[in-house]
């Protein structure tokens, strides 16, 4: 159908050709801005947007996001990439730089609920997510016309108590090598140790209430028996602690005591569409840094 | 000085003398609201505001709050009290009716920390909460030069591990017997079961975060080292179980990795300030009906 | 597909069939709520909700919604209506009965822009609209594929500046006269006054400011020239004067200098889906009174 | 009384005396951030914060707030300063360097509505505000004791029709010209362009609407009888356009059809005392650049 083609214009992709992005973090100290924006502005690359945040002047951590073009930026990347080490290392930083033209690479896990899944692709026909998702997993069979009629690969892995080990497996395979980030969009599955090393701090998943309040399973139901008069929705990054991963986003919206489960999950699932969605976008420009076990967000 | 007078205008005040409220809790059934109407319409009063919720049609709870006026309120108040014990029977209610025109009794206790004491002041004397402050009671002196300039007695008795018993021994003694609410307005002890006894449900506490995260002591530092992107503040009635009262009201704000503790707790100042304000004022304006651990807030 | 099937469960349909609202608007007086409940209660309904508001107890309007559930609705009903005139004609109300198992007919009209229209069928494939959709009127082609994988009739009716009254003519015969409201789903055309007259309160718009901000063409234009930090959406029943009809509902989101046009336009696409859809819902759900220019919603 | 006493902890002081921020805005073009950062480290400074924004990478504005700590800043300011000249005058900079251990100082207009005065009060005298308010004007005497007990001179200067011009000739008297910023809370005033002329950038106004909805007087009438959902307050800077200027700020909170024109002022008042106190901070931190009729605020 055609509101499945994406719709970037190709101006905006011709703009991107040249453009790249570097994510810097390491300790605070003298002259590193002035040692970047001088390297970049030497390799006649122009800054168009830079973020950066220290935690504390007296010796805590630096952080910096740079946006830049720079003409002929394919021909020039890899020298840009290896020129800049001796930079890196002179302060000691851990650092990335991103190419804007090359698309990321999305696999998205779900299991019944579609809400999150249908709000992805919904954003990413309309061209507000650019990336490509390149596959989708579940362990229902539920969503594989819907997703299959977008033309994106629909892998049906069911998962038991006992296959557990053997389904992750089969998921790493299926998602091969060439994937940037995992996005659990309401996979009511708990991940592995053994899986989450794979892809640390690349597997965003969307919980459904306002983190730390009411982890784990049916937080609405936790919610509604509380008496919360907000309820709220929480992305974050997949540690090996059960929701307790790096906070990305989070939103609210009020409730009252007329709303009963039902309803919580209702108001919820427009909270959970739009928070998932946020993260997704924030990872893909390259705006979040994680350090410990907190998200800086440009 | 003259900003310390209250601004409520005769027009108001005359209105009130015929004006009371009423909020009932039963088992729903059917009937309820045709009793109570007809009650107040054959005694000559006309409902001005009603307000009623059922928590579930099948055998839940009925929940009720009428305001109404009656010419010459003051003479009747006392018959229309007892012919409604009647009604009330017939449904298993309880209930209460409060006249407007006698303001509700509040005693406030603080300890160092003024922002509360001082919005909940600054509410009063610009005429937005509609009750008298009989006292204030705090640990500490710091605020009590403040609270005389009103005219409000403060009651200063320190309290230290060892005299905690009589301490609150001599808190109730001079809170008397003619005090309606109690606001704990960032009063920093923890109150004890008996002293809870003598006010249930009728102690208002603010919590610097949004309950149930972060419960107990530091929750700004709490919320620091978790990396939320939202701090809230929430309004509940004291219980023995300490920050898990019934839940009045909540509010949030939005904040960032560039937010550090203390910019935290200054964001958070104002969030608790708005928050323990509307609990009283609907406390106050019988807007709240308690059922198990929850609110209902009409 | 599958996911197009809608999800009402057997046991609400059926706690539907005994259940009916009633919409009342009358001048304030003494008796109201009493003839009323006693009315419902001596015809053995049983109210499940009820909500009431009076513009001033000194002669303004009284307000009410009620819910009730009526063991045979179906046979009772018609009787039911009958019978209540007398009370009606009492009080010079302005009264509605609607039976809440027969679903409410929509009509949506869209242009180009999909995002509304996605997300009313979105949730109505949820189940959360609880209504059916009829039919969706577009003066362009693009949806038309889309609109009829769901088995949604969908008529292209192109509109000029020549054909304008022409166009409109055939857009009510295709609606036919069993339609109860019509959503302009970012239909970006303006609607005449002969035809908001067959639809008086009954046409729902979204409009993309924060009104009054912004009246009339590309608000997001405008509140990017004016620099506002924040932006917002409205739906409102449309009336002759543009944008200017009573408002059901709006939301805000906090933007910065770094949106330009198209960044405020992404944001406002999700304010636009969400506001909209709420109205609908209200709408749907018998909980909007039109007085003069403004509405109560319960 | 010793709530007045400001608590500024003398470790922020000290912190403050090596410390200066720069705003500058000139034309996009390469070499910029390398410039400036290179100028700041070879002179020794350390920069611990930096925004940068770029309205549009093809040739807009460039804008940047840079913080930086350098050893023995009083010493070295002014040749800092004079140095910067050159650097400036290359890539065409509008820009200034402010000493932050030097108190900006703030002239307060009030006339008899107090919350947003008292909010300002509360926050200096609590550490939040970071600057010296050396005096408030008003045409009403009502404050006069209140200001004054804090030891701020207050000058009560009435306005009529025909002394507007020379009232304000004496503010601009007893202001003098060593004043960084007025504060217009809510002084229902209009400022005449000579005056203007002198503060241009630097008269901040609290509108009690969500601009540009609701200029004029009466906002809160206006905003009930359009029937609003959402009613907002606006800071600005004041320019000869009424209600016109650059936006700083704006918040809004959720109302309804229950709220008349006095509970949307009692409401209202809670907004504008937040939003006026943080565009207020914000110009105190130099976080805010103006640009044509718009802010970047960083």
């Amino acid at each position: 159908m055609d509101i499945h083609v994406k719709k970037n214009l190709p101006s905006e992709a011709d703009q991107n050709l040249n453009r790249a992005r570097m994510l810097i973090a390491c300790p605070d100290g003298p002259g590193i801005v002035a040692a970047v924006s001088q390297f970049l502005h030497q390799h006649g690359a122009n800054i168009v947007q830079s973020d950066q945040y220290t935690m504390d002047p007296d010796g805590g951590m630096f952080f910096m996001r740079i946006e830049f073009d720079l003409p002929e930026l394919a021909e020039k990347l890899h020298d840009l990439e290896n020129s800049f080490s001796s930079v890196a290392e002179k302060f000691r930083m851990e650092w990335s730089m991103s190419y804007v033209a090359r698309k990321k690479r999305l696999a998205i896990f779900v299991s019944k609920e579609d809400h999150c899944l249908v709000e992805l692709l919904w954003q990413w026909q309309a061209g507000d997510l650019d990336a490509d998702i390149a596959l989708v997993v579940s362990n229902h069979l539920d969503m594989k016309e819907y997703v299959e009629s977008f033309g994106i690969p629909y892998h049906h892995i069911p998962v038991t108590a006992d296959t557990k080990q053997e389904a992750e497996k089969r998921q790493l395979e299926v998602i091969g090598d060439d994937i940037d980030v995992i996005i659990l969009a309401r996979y009511m599955q708990i991940i592995s140790p053994t899986f989450i090393t794979h892809y640390r701090n690349r597997i965003i998943n969307i919980h459904h209430s306002f983190l730390p309040a009411f982890v784990g399973g049916k937080p609405y139901a936790q919610a509604y028996n509380r008496g919360v008069k907000i309820i709220g929705a929480t992305a974050h990054y997949v540690t090996e602690e059960l929701d307790g991963g790096p906070i990305i986003e989070q939103d609210v919206q009020r409730v009252s005591h007329r709303d009963d489960v039902n309803e919580l999950k209702r108001i919820g699932r427009t909270i959970e569409r739009v928070v998932l969605a946020r993260a997704v976008k924030w990872h893909i420009e390259d705006r979040i840094l994680v350090h410990q076990n907190k998200t800086v967000v440009f």
